[in-house]
């Protein structure tokens, strides 16, 4: 392998275009070609970014042989079919979040991956953000004693992603909430808990803002396309029990009319010795005075804050990623569980 | 009936104290009698309330004609026989919370007031509290549209009450924070709701720091009487689902290592036009310019704001108080179904 | 003198109710007597609270040899006549704050107390509270380094008393809220520093709400006696040197269009080790994991948290109140200094 | 003048490595070059941003033709000398802050710029956030009634610029915090006035933990160059008097021991019939069920929220920009007010 990664970019949507941001300002990678069915969008792409290729078609793209890696960053609903494929032609994956539309796909994506012994990552920004690598170093180094429940949570006020884009539709997000914010909320409290086996799931969801047009931006209406519905959950919440008897409370909301003061997205871990929550990260302890609060700051942390980066670096040597696949797939195990059982109305189990 | 309530206090500790502060500024009330068995304790309220009379068997007491009504701050293992007998002996009652042990004795309790005529109303204090009037008041004018879902909580850092006193002790307290702190925080939450029709119950709890010594005050040990156990929960958490298909998450602790910068004590209410919240009480709605917050100040409020003065009013004017000892049954009954779901692991239903 | 201090109190407002209802859970003290023009007033004190004897004329109060103190509680322009009358009566006196209508007849009052060798104290509740004496010790025992700066403040958002009533005329006042809520801010504050001794002011004031008849309740009107005016200042604002060298800003305001969700009432102080904030309590440091914030629990307090509780001690024990009146003298010379200021929109230098 | 304006960016620290990051993505502009004495510096960022030419001294960068602007981007003790330069070699000048070493210098730059007709605008980035300019919107269109006090502050618990870097010499800098944060503070605060004409200053200043090598971060020890010394403020506060007759308060540090759970950096505007604060930007104000805080959220802002392009457009358009010169230059004199009361320790007067 050359001494720089070579990387593609699939999607040149927002997210995409922050992956090339990322890529530029990563030492260790060239960014070689970009793909997007829509063209002038990826033209925009080469321009700004100063990229040699451009592919309407990403299978196009998986044929180059000059390309090491791709980072993926398309609707949901084509997560694991670009993803399968470009495992297939043996290029290193970095996947956007959700991982994919249910744990089945997620499982085959995972089945590629493991078969043709290439690199896939799920791009959990949230892990790698400085706050949460200081909260997890202190969980780590025993601050916190025995942990027994977390809370998780992000519940936006008023932030419906544009109603009437495929982020709204059943058929092409694979769900509302739950899976867009919810991802985020489970996956950093269960990587601060270092567990991922969850046993049982209770869960409830209601869709009131969306469906009526509402809470996308200052609670106006917004443009829909009758043809392009909102069918999806804008509210969600479950409680779990994990393998080794903890909780976790889980809350979230694209909109709601609800405090939103203080922290609107965030965990909180309960031990016996301490307490830990973020964002920003703060510890929670008693102490001779009276309660104690540190807001961390500064500790060093293990990994880069980008997580593009990381995946580069993890790549060119050779190591796994900081965020596992295997764990990708817990989490969309339990999104799973959280959707069946907020529309079944019973309790969930898990194996 | 006298132009003033003839009342008598059973049990002259803290609340007992409370009681008569209440009762010696209410201008349609008479406290003509206390009881306690510890007789020390009767002869200090007698003195410092000037109270004319003092019972060591509150048995004695119900004999008395000369009263009309009781009220009862007795540990909670006490508040069915006492009260029962109280109600048998045609007194009005008005009773600490929570109501009893369980559901069971409590429709005991209810079963006998009505059968004797007596008013009984359970001390809620929370729903007198001005901020919560105001609350209701809004939502009742209808401010929040549909509602469709609400939080409770009360989540104390360092707070559990004397260990190895009666309140952490199964058999004379019932249960542990979930009784103690969960009984203001569900029914002022179904009071706001006006909804007390739960259908499911899913919990979980823990405890962990009453049963170690700490958590009482500044983390400190306490003196524990080995004969004296913490036998309690001082953690739990709920989702209740409700007859209308509203959601309510429930969560309580004595003690935790967690943020306590902002609300400890409140209830969230979501609705589709407006959101509120306690405390204090606000209003949270959309408008021209971004997003409104009305911290509520000065409403006109339907009841006086002490639950004693309100019960005295009822009891003189022959009208059911505020607090409709239906309401407390069920209210039990669901804290009963938070228990069995914590101990069980499992999802209850209700009728 | 006998075993409990014969108190009596001139003034039956609220505050005159305040001082019956300490006094009457004192066990060191017996109220014999009350006085008030308002001859209603002063009867339903003497029921509510069984006062054996009431005066409508205090000097006749004044007169009683079975009186060793006296607490009083009338509109600021008789503090002095009255304090200086009780004083040469030989009673004992805790006088309400401000102290006077300026430092002139403060000063006159202290002579007097002096002279007559009675205790004389200043009700600044403010100081007994266990926030600030925990925040007071933790000072005192050296958390913070050099203290070279220090922030008072009360910051209303809609609270001025009463408008109309004597506390918003000057004549009968002495000024408005640099007086009324800034007596306790700076005097807080400057025990705190344990420094009373300020030589330079630079201050500015407002008079912006009251003056329009609203800023009283819910920003509604009041209804104005016409011949009752608003003539005092609604905000103030000062900053302080001391003779230390060290730097004090001040601000308080009765109404004003401003945030009000966290502290309206406080003091920061800062030192070069740490730092301190009322209220509540809490301890600013630097730590080895980031910043350190102590909410301070449960340290043991020197004083009784009731002033009327220690000024009762204080005379029975014949020790100087933890209040001294040399203290107050001096925080009345610089409020006096701060309304020069605002006048005259110059720097005033004190001695 | 070419359809895009030809720029050129001298100093290629971190803040000229903003500029050329925002020219880049303003499509009305073209970078040219950059000049920098740091040649590696100066390389680093010709190739990451691809500028076609380099410069060690930027006189020889002022003599090229094809530049139609520079941003200057340079220590403050250079500000006077190169912008002066830049605006006799006929190119529009943007310059960072703070303007000048003071005053005397800041007048120099004008005249400048106003003999040479070339545009000149100081980048106070804050007037530029969407926070005030929803702020200044709202003001400007009269809900706050009539202003009468504002308060501005930046209050960093821990934020000391590099301790023995040119910020924090006298020589380099001209001053310390008061000029770092203080700047933006009163120019924001100003600019939401629309008023600069500050008629009276008193002002206090400390040095407490810069000089000791501390308030870096995590108030660690700095490695601090025995010859690079700490010789400036890292506290400030002020009281100005305005020609209208409105107060504002000022109050700004880079370490301190103090409460930074809220706002660390913003402004309060009061006025009779609102309030307002930032940031966030938030509307205060009474209503008929209590008090209203109004989120602002989504109001259309009139200028672009980069300031560097909107210079560019200024320029291309001929417009004066919205940081108009002369404001900049009030606001260095009030700093230099500020400084000159702290030092004296007596209120100055302006013309």
């Amino acid at each position: 392998m050359a001494d720089r990664l070579r990387c593609a970019v699939i999607g040149t949507g927002a997210f995409g275009f922050d992956h090339l941001s990322s890529l530029q300002s990563c030492p260790r990678a060239t960014t070689v070609a970009v793909a997007d069915s829509n063209t002038a969008r990826a033209r925009e792409a080469t321009e700004r970014f100063k990229i040699p290729r451009s592919y309407s078609d990403y299978m196009e793209l998986l044929e180059q042989a000059d390309i090491d890696a791709v980072t993926i960053a398309v609707p949901t609903h084509l997560h694991a079919p670009v993803a399968i494929e470009a495992l297939k032609a043996r290029k290193h994956v970095l996947l956007e979040k959700p991982m994919a539309m249910n744990a089945k796909e997620a499982a085959k994506i995972v089945e590629t991956a493991t078969k043709m012994r290439r690199t896939l990552m799920v791009a959990q920004q949230f892990r790698f953000n400085k706050q949460t690598q200081m909260a997890r170093q202190v969980i780590q180094r025993g601050d916190l004693g025995d942990i027994y429940h977390a809370r998780c949570f992000w519940l936006r006020r008023c932030g419906i992603p544009r109603i009437g884009s495929w982020f709204t539709q059943k058929k092409l997000a694979g769900g509302g909430v739950v899976l867009d914010l919810g991802v985020h909320a489970l996956d950093t409290c269960l990587h601060l808990l270092n567990e991922f086996d969850v046993t049982c799931v209770f869960a409830q969801s209601h869709a009131r803002f969306g469906s009526r047009g509402v809470g996308e931006m200052n609670w106006g209406k917004s443009e829909i396309d009758p043809g392009k519905p909102f069918d999806v959950e804008d509210y969600g919440t479950a409680m779990l029990r994990l393998k080794s008897g903890r909780t976790v409370n889980f809350e979230v909301s694209w909109a709601g009319h609800q405090p939103a003061d203080g922290r609107e997205h965030g965990v909180d871990v309960l031990g016996t010795q301490g307490g830990l929550s973020l964002y920003p990260a703060k510890l929670y302890r008693g102490g001779p005075s009276g309660y104690e609060t540190i807001q961390l700051a500064n500790l060093k942390v293990p990994y880069q804050e980008d997580r593009i980066h990381h995946f580069v670096a993890s790549v060119l040597e050779g190591k796994k990623p900081m965020v596992a696949m295997e764990e990708s797939l817990k989490v969309q195990q339990v999104l799973d569980a959280i959707n069946a059982s907020a529309a079944s109305g019973r309790e969930v189990r898990l194996a």
